[in-house]
């Protein structure tokens, strides 16, 4: 697809190459600059970018408005009903809540119905349990407020996009869906995302996948960081500290369990990590306790080395178990380990060669930042897995303590404004942007 | 002080077993068992017994009242108030609080003032925290309150004692010091005990303590086991468990100091224990904790074998710690280790042929008990470790679940006297009953 629509492209190009003058930015040196270059040169881009400039006051409000429904995890509902109302008044077709919760709407591109489709979502959880304090407060040009730059910007952007295609009339080749997905963060794990590539009625025609989430589109998020976490439970008698003394102890266990989990060496590349991260357990410094729960996080950008050390991991709880059972009496009973899994996210990464990437890098350029290529968790995780290629996109402006109550975001225009085209021009010359 | 007793007692002994029938118990063996047998023969000790008798059921009021008055550790004011103006309407001399909080009384002896005392006791404080309910709920026989048998019971009985001495006209030739003390329990770590051993103005006076501590006469403790407890807080600079992986982790040198703790193996005779109790630390699965905390609890019947262990666990802390600052980067920070003690209650034995030792098993023999020789931590640990004779002892009845909300005694009369008199039997063997 990417190669069909460099074709179409180039007569825009020579153009766009023409008409550039001394004191424009230095040439676009790449095939993939002269592309974006090119259809930034084009009336109906410059249409397009007039509109998302003329319309950022709305775009704003729409953050505001989509930040203030609370959107917990496992709580998504109510947003997602209030984007799905605004995907439809946006003249999306196949509207759609899916049996997970993820919400979408298709925008037909030119290609026979039924095709390929770019898939461009924001997610539509937060990290902030039910009755955080969602109202936003305004200082300015600066917005506070919990979750308003993750992920509430992305699905404005998403809107400020369709509007902005719909003003300059642009169709594309491909046709567009544009998706809410709930359960991006944390304890969600992926599970809208997840559903909608394993489930779904689109799972089998992705040509290419957008996640616009965060703030920075100098970052590139291209490959997925894997992820398998565990709450692993060790269990025991438990006992008085001293009439007890000698019976196995879980947190023993636990603490072997840890030591020897912190004997391995990941490799550094791909970079693969672990940790032991929360631990709990026991009710008086007279007892030994009868429980102790320790949580775990393996995380690498190979999906191979993330299986390896899982299971290196799951070998070294159940000798550490053995190895207590073994130093110590279970006369009163024996250790067990119950081990949860908790998370489970999929390793893997799009090529820096993949037109995705290259597109969305020299968008950056375009725009005036300097592409950083990242690693990271995110919805972009399931189809990278899958092969499909993803990446994971900043929608501008700037902002900070995401995942902090005290989240805020900059609207400053200019600079929202830069950063917001950065995604468009980069679907744009991913999903084909027809003559007309 | 012990040898003088039996000499005054040897007429009644004498006595005692010529009164001896042959439906009587087995004949007394040792010279213990003979004294107490003379000294239960006594008209006087008779009447004292009556009067226990008699007064049983004001016995069990006041085991309700003072169960009623909230004692929780560091809050044991109002009930100590209430108990010193008991111990002053018994007609005791040299009525204090001192400065710990302890409350005290003289019953004072037929031996010139300002000699050799014998301390009664039994501790106010209970394991509850202030807003626990302590209405006590009675079925039949059998009162139900969190504190009521450890160790309301205790000081009710030494109430008892006092009005059947006083009944029966018994003068003992040796001060009696009757103290209800503070700070016995976790804790308070025998904070009572300890000020009235090292600042009290009787603490070089002491000839023999007893420590009237829950509900079983049979249990004999007479050997003081020591306690050393820690709270050890591990930090470190934490951090993204991705990004930041490769960092110390307090949580990885908590692990190790567990791990190798349990490599000891302490002596079974004098019976020495540790144990890894509380843990907790981190706060998300995905982080690098920058706190785990570990609470440990060392004991000995020993006191040089609990410094040994005390000294070998800091040191193997300090290992931990070092061990994960050298394995991984402290470029953000270090692991320290804040090693806070939380309990120290020292160790000891009271030989078995002391004559405190001697005298209780005697008593409990007499009333029908088989007395088991027991290690525990009370306030006796203070003076045994001072080498000042000293015991804990129960006060009679049955009952379970101390230290629980469901804690119950039953004070069915004919078990609760039998089991009152022990103590009874054995300070006026170690106090020494003067002959009228």
């Amino acid at each position: 697809m990417p190669a069909r629509v460099v074709s179409a492209l180039r007569p825009l190009i020579l153009l766009a190459l023409a008409a550039a003058t001394p004191v424009a930015a230095a040439p676009a040196r790449a095939p993939e600059d002269r592309t974006i270059a090119s259809i930034r040169a084009l009336p109906a881009y410059r249409k397009a970018a007039q509109t998302l400039s003329a319309q950022h006051d709305r775009f704003v409000g729409e953050i505001i408005a989509l930040t203030e429904i609370p959107s917990p995890p496992f709580g998504e509902a109510k947003r997602a009903a209030a984007y799905r109302e605004m995907l439809a008044r946006h003249g999306l077709t196949d509207i759609e809540t899916d049996a997970e919760g993820n919400v979408m709407g298709l925008r037909r591109g030119t290609a026979p119905a039924g095709g390929k489709v770019i898939v461009v979502s924001a997610h539509l959880d937060t990290v902030f349990p039910a009755g955080t304090d969602v109202k936003v407060r305004r200082e300015g040009t600066k917005l506070h407020a919990p979750g308003i730059g993750d992920d509430s910007r992305g699905l404005a952007t998403m809107l400020a996009w369709i509007r902005a295609l719909d003003a300059a009339k642009i169709r594309t080749r491909h046709d567009v869906l544009f998706v809410g997905t709930v359960g991006e963060e944390g304890q969600g794990d992926l599970r809208g995302v997840r559903h909608f590539f394993t489930q779904g009625k689109y799972k089998d025609r992705v040509a290419a996948f957008y996640s616009v989430d965060g703030i920075d589109p100098a970052q590139l998020t291209h490959a997925a960081v894997g992820s398998k976490r565990y709450r692993v439970t060790f269990k025991g008698p438990g006992g008085h500290s001293f009439s007890a003394f000698g019976i196995v102890n879980p947190m023993a266990a636990a603490a072997r369990a840890i030591t020897d989990l912190y004997e391995i060496v990941p490799p550094a590349q791909p970079k693969t990590t672990y940790a032991a991260a929360v631990v709990g357990g026991g009710t008086s410094v007279n007892s030994i306790p009868d429980s102790v729960f320790v949580e775990f996080d393996m995380r690498s950008e190979s999906a191979a080395e993330l299986d390896g050390l899982e299971k290196r991991f799951l070998a070294t709880v159940d000798r550490a178990v053995a190895a207590e059972n073994a130093a110590r009496s279970t006369r009163e009973g024996a250790i067990t380990a119950e081990k949860k899994k908790i998370g489970d996210r999929p390793a893997g990464v799009t090529s820096r060669t993949a037109p995705i990437v290259t597109f969305t890098a020299a968008a950056a350029r375009a725009q005036g930042f300097s592409p950083e290529y990242e690693a990271s968790s995110t919805d972009a995780n399931v189809p990278i897995s899958l092969g499909v290629p993803a990446i994971t996109i900043g929608s501008g402006g700037t902002g900070e303590r995401a995942h902090s109550t005290d989240e805020y975001i900059d609207v400053e225009a200019t600079e929202s404004l830069r950063g917001l085209q950065v995604g468009l021009l980069s679907l744009l010359a991913v999903a084909g942007m027809e003559r007309r």
